[in-house]
């Protein structure tokens, strides 16, 4: 079952303007930023009610949301909502016909289990669960 | 002051179609339908730990959202952000050369003032902002 927004995530250019505007002009609880060397991306992570903003900017061309910048542009990435059940809801979208990007879950940060589900398959949205470490 | 996502807006082809997948297969809380004439859509809600999904369907050619339909494909459209002061933050926002789509605040729904940012101005995003009926 999914219990809450977990992140929003932004695909920017340039990760330090961008920050100035979510921290100093919106004023978003600003948490610091980490590399994702994996992705090839660094993100600045924001809290805002308990559900966070990720802004992620590429560091190669090489990452996966190079290809999305150069496509797309700058703009929302992905939606990522918690789940219990990771497992189970996996099994929901299968039988569903919601498909996932990658055959099994994968790791995300902090121990949590993550999977990405095709936006072809829900209205053009990457959607991605994620089953936090208990 | 930004307080919480209010709500994520997010553009349909087909809302039926997707309510069955929001509701039944996600199990999101369903809190029912309503036509936006001024805006020709039809749009469907749902609740997620006090943040709102929005569906959202063209009802005519002439919506602004089949315009987006047209040229982006379905998919998020904006973030909807929640403040206590909504002509401050306008203030902030110009003083910081983020232009508005519109020069004056507007009404939202349930006696609300709203404003839209401009996304070239933030990263691609659509920015809403909404100040709620006291």
């Amino acid at each position: 079952m999914i219990k809450k927004i977990d992140h929003l995530a932004i695909v920017v250019k340039d990760l330090e303007k961008e920050i100035r505007k979510y921290r100093d002009i919106l004023g978003l609880t600003f948490l610091g930023t980490e590399v994702v060397q994996e992705q090839k991306v660094r993100v600045a992570l924001f809290d805002i009610g308990g559900v966070h903003i990720e802004l992620v900017e590429p560091l190669d061309p090489d990452s996966p949301v190079s290809n999305f910048l150069e496509k797309r542009g700058e703009g929302i990435h992905h939606i990522a909502y918690e789940v219990d059940d990771l497992e189970g809801q996996v099994e929901v979208l299968k039988k569903n016909h919601i498909r996932l990007l990658n055959p099994e879950t994968g790791k995300g940060t902090s121990g949590s289990k993550i999977v990405f589900a095709h936006p072809g398959d829900l209205s053009g949205v990457l959607m991605e669960l994620v089953e936090k470490k208990k």
